[in-house]
């Protein structure tokens, strides 16, 4: 533990060894780390391969680091025997155990769920893997592209007949990273009330399928497959965003009233009257013909000066940030949602907060550093009263 | 409870009060009642609006139907005095209350958390709203698109120089129902030790900036922030769609070993040994050289016709699924990723099974209805010894 936050949070005392890489696993096993639980990070001997990836700053991976804050890290490997003896001594003290290996990995290793659940009753074992224990694709592997592009949410992201979009985030591996802290949690929650642990199984392709929303509910009711939208909701008109002189407005009037006051705050009250756009179900069947009314009008003036004026009359609203005006946002930095990494200010690494915010616990604005490879075996060794030599 | 698996999971016992509306709340109340807790959604007299969206199975919102099931309804309207008395009897029996009304609007009705938390110290109160309950922002309204565009996503999501696109689903809503979950589910844990309640507070833009993953340590080691990258990887090549005679096929070579792997099977072995793709920093300077040379090969036969051959090779790959395709792949029924709705199976109506799967518990291949609006009032009113004549 690198700093005076780590440690601090609802999950206080819970011990987590940490036997993931790269993004879904260190995804969930930050969000543990945040909330106030002991992640111990044990990599191969080469380290998680995300500590090669740039983009680099003060000489380490700024994607490592931002991934696995506040973590300690020891280097095993599990095929050596002196290595699965400090292994062995960790287990015991684990509430939880993470991995997102390959199906059969952990097996092979000796230490699959079948084997550690009679060693250790109490023990949450989460795996969080491309497709899951289970089923005909179990030991494929998978990366986020291969399971956004089989999960159907590619074919509902860009535009009709345009070329295929890939949500321009990972959400293949952070919803699965999600949705395991959930599962994690929840087993504690029951291991409170029972003592016992189980085993989590979280699949990538499941959590895609998970997320898609009302377009099963479409497909299911339609028997047709959604297509995509744009930027333009589905059923809603207005409902998109509009150029400007300087950018795009997104304006979210989703209903009758709304886009009254948005004609009349606008200075066009006429087109809230007009048959056309008088109802959203019109509204909806000539949402080109608004777009280009609305279009018409707003890009004689800046993105800014158009927010003004929204807001002000309390019409749903925002402009189309980048990443660094999201970031720099008054709100963003007013929620601790940058947060620095404790030894680092130096060297301007900085990273999103945790977006969970607890009454009983201080959101600090800087998180603990991720380890050097290895950084903390020492002091691990010596907590279990076993050798420190070089192993 | 309309079905036997309500109530089975890692929460049974759990009692979910459910003040929301529409889409971030309810998923995150989803989540909890496929987990097994006992949610008691409250609803006004006009019910949840979510109940007036399309499309509609057996009369009903299938949209409301899929985001509601397992949960029970009771409608109140809290500013009248004989609702707020069968309120008042929940509240003691509850260990958890989720809303997601703008912030203020509990604390106008008098169910403000720094009220509440004096008369029930082991609540967990969790609210979910556009912007979170502190900040400069804390009244706005917002909506999924508002915050996709404010948080940057959209500004990642796309083709480079191309129109502004949404992600295809409501990731806004989504990740803060997700992330409010983790937070009530860690609060639970925490309490288990502490016998205290906390509240937990999440706003959907602060979750956006908390899945903008690898853009963020982009942005702050570069200075610059991120630009959209259409369907491809950021740095990996090849590691995008390629088009084939009916569609197309991701692949996902991320090394040079799996490269020279995809060459060989897809019979061009030259390839991997030419200068311009020979690493991957060759292969990614020159991309779009490398998409030509797939795609002249890729487009003379059919995506399945190429799927055989690089699954066979152990390539990373998969197609580009529909919703359609997705949703009936045999891997998403071996997950019980479909699931039947119990009581409607005559009018079609299935969703998105629950991607967390657990040792301790049955994954079953079908979920409780959504209930009628006040469907409950009666069993939750006799259970109350509260008289049972219409309110």
């Amino acid at each position: 533990m690198t700093d005076s936050t780590s440690g601090q949070g609802p999950l206080t005392g819970i011990v987590v060894l940490d036997l993931t890489r790269v993004l879904a696993g260190p995804y969930c096993t930050m969000l543990l780390a945040d909330l106030g639980a002991r992640v111990i990070k044990i990599e191969p001997k080469t380290g998680d391969d995300s500590r090669q990836y740039g983009p680099w700053v003060n000489g380490r991976s700024a994607y490592f680091m931002s991934l696995n804050r506040g973590k300690e890290s020891i280097a095993l490997d599990l095929k050596n025997d002196s290595d699965r003896a400090v292994f062995e001594a960790l287990l015991p003290q684990a509430d939880v155990l993470v991995e997102n290996y390959r199906p059969g990995t952990m097996t092979k290793l000796g230490y699959g769920w079948e084997t550690l659940k009679e060693r250790f009753p109490r023990l949450i074992y989460a795996a969080s893997s491309g497709f899951g224990q289970t089923g005909p694709y179990a030991r494929r592997p998978a990366y986020d592209l291969v399971v956004q592009g089989m999960g159907g949410i590619m074919s509902l992201t860009g535009h009709p007949g345009g070329p295929p979009t890939r949500v321009g985030t990972s959400v293949g591996d952070i919803t699965a990273g999600l949705f395991t802290a959930i599962g994690i949690n929840a087993a504690l929650v029951e291991r409170s009330r029972t003592g016992k642990g189980q085993m989590v199984d979280v699949a990538m392709l499941d959590c895609q399928l998970a997320i898609l929303e009302n377009a099963v509910a479409r497909y299911f009711a339609t028997g047709k497959a959604p297509a995509p939208t744009g930027a333009r909701h589905p059923a809603i008109a207005p409902f998109e965003p509009f150029a400007t002189s300087d950018g795009h407005v997104v304006i979210a009037a989703g209903n009758d009233a709304l886009f009254r006051r948005a004609c009349e705050t606008l200075g066009m009250p006429e087109l809230a009257d007009d048959p056309m756009f008088a109802t959203n179900d019109a509204r909806f069947e000539n949402v080109l013909a608004l777009k280009a009314r609305f279009e018409a009008l707003l890009q004689g003036q800046t993105t800014d000066h158009w927010l003004a004026l929204l807001e002000e009359a309390g019409i749903p609203c925002g402009p189309l940030n980048d990443v660094a005006q999201a970031l720099n946002m008054e709100q963003t930095k007013a929620r601790n949602m940058v947060v620095d990494i404790a030894g680092e200010e130096a060297g301007g690494l900085r990273t999103a907060g945790n977006p969970i915010k607890l009454s009983g616990h201080a959101d600090p604005d800087f998180r603990g550093r991720a380890p050097d490879l290895d950084a903390d075996r020492e002091r691990i060794l010596q907590a279990l009263n076993l050798p420190t030599g070089q192993a």
